[in-house]
């Protein structure tokens, strides 16, 4: 069973992941991503259902036309755990690999 | 350009499409569907993008996990189209398709 991330542990793993934020509201970390269209959008979807389904960890998240935004969160922790860090990191590391 | 359905026209539609609801404040018609799990979830929305791309016509979802929620709205019309009409009928037709 993961556990919840204290506040200060929270912070440092966010410090490492400038583009995501702590949504107090949510108590989930969240991010939000911008793409030339739907089909690139979507692409990126499939990239990271894929990632998901492998962790056995899934995000809370959203589409809209060019615009995905994804929210995670360790429902069983009540909170934010390693879980939602690691899926992060991975999510991130996904937009960063260009075509050879 | 699509017109905006009037009040009337809009409830007649959805009187054939039992399972959306008009959602007043999103201007929009909306439907949540439920599936065994995440990956069949994610495979439906597959084909709903599909869909979706190919009328050119592109919903605001939603996913959590087996959870799957769509919204349909037409944007430069202001409200809730015929192509939120047909795409929600398309989207249902989807699910009626059981394997031979």
């Amino acid at each position: 069973m993961v556990e919840k991330l204290a506040s200060a542990e929270r912070d440092e793993a966010l410090a490492k992941l400038p583009q995501w934020r702590h949504d107090a509201a949510e108590n989930a970390i969240t991010r939000e991503f911008g793409f030339p269209d739907f089909s690139r959008a979507f692409a990126f979807m499939t990239q990271v259902a894929l990632l998901a389904e492998k962790e056995g960890h899934h995000p809370d998240w959203s589409n809209s036309y060019s615009t995905v935004r994804i929210s995670l969160s360790t429902h069983d922790a009540g909170g934010i755990s390693a879980k939602d860090i690691a899926l992060a990191g991975e999510i991130d590391r996904l937009l960063e690999r260009a075509p050879a």
